[in-house]
């Protein structure tokens, strides 16, 4: 099977790390559990907002997130019997895109470049299996979506879902 | 129709780059037309082999590539009518992504970056018509395929061609 595997939120913790900045330059006490439902830009002070949502524009920011849990043995396992992409819609950010290579090459070396892949769209991939935080990536996708939980779509309703990677690893393995 | 159009020696004169560095460090005499049929670095002693294979690892080379002839105003008109991605093997020069994305703010501004792909295989993509001058690309490409003239691909045979801009747009526009 052909699998693509999204990376925000799904490989790397992007929500975490927006609640960390946060709290550390506003002395904030948001946690993934008291956000659930909504972004994290959501949860902070109208005047807080758009420093929240220029996160993603810093140097480093992509470079420095954490693994989410079990992503990187049970992708090295799925590896080994799929044909395993990752595919990050990161050109909204071209600071990301150096980043997010080196953060692979760190994390995931054993997905080669050959089998990364930096879009806009996730309906231009043609393959099996997409696993993605966001519903509407999912929508266009031509093939058997899973939406992996975040904090923010925890609501989100018609998917089929999985809560974390062991569970990607039954469905897949 | 969703068409995909790759950017090195499509768009981007990579191939004209490769040349004009290679002249300028060793007063080399190395023309598009005298090298027809050859990668670049073929064509220079061994021991200069080596340098000209490593220009695309230079900061700056990918930002200073001139666009291809009629690329710019063809594909405006295209862009008018169909679904226009760039699709771009960039995943194996990481320098290259962001000057990639820059390079086509520049000159491709009309292509947002939701339309923008970086890869590393192009048979992930899911489409009509893929415009590459590597025969291998068009090869696993599930739809139509066609093979911009390049001066290295000049004795490939076997494909549908279209050796200018002004070609793919009597094709397609």
């Amino acid at each position: 099977m052909r699998i693509f595997v999204d990376m925000d939120e799904v490989i790397a913790d992007t929500y975490g790390a927006h609640i960390s900045l946060y709290n550390s330059e506003f002395q904030g006490h948001l946690t993934p559990e008291n956000c659930a439902g909504k972004e994290v830009w959501h949860m902070v002070p109208e005047a807080h907002q758009d420093s929240v949502r220029k996160h993603a524009y810093r140097r480093g920011f992509f470079r420095d997130l954490k693994p989410i849990a079990d992503s990187v043995i049970i992708l090295k396992e799925l590896a080994a019997q799929h044909d395993i992409y990752i595919a990050s819609a990161a050109m909204q950010f071209p600071n990301s895109l150096e980043e997010k290579s080196h953060w692979l090459d760190e994390h995931f070396s054993f997905i080669p470049w050959q089998n990364r892949i930096l879009c806009g769209h996730k309906h231009v991939l043609n393959g099996d299996v997409l696993i993605d935080d966001r519903s509407y990536n999912l929508l266009t996708f031509d093939g058997r979506g899973i939406l992996f939980t975040s904090p923010h779509n925890i609501n989100t309703e018609g998917y089929e879902r999985a809560d974390t990677w062991l569970e990607i690893g039954k469905k897949l393995i």
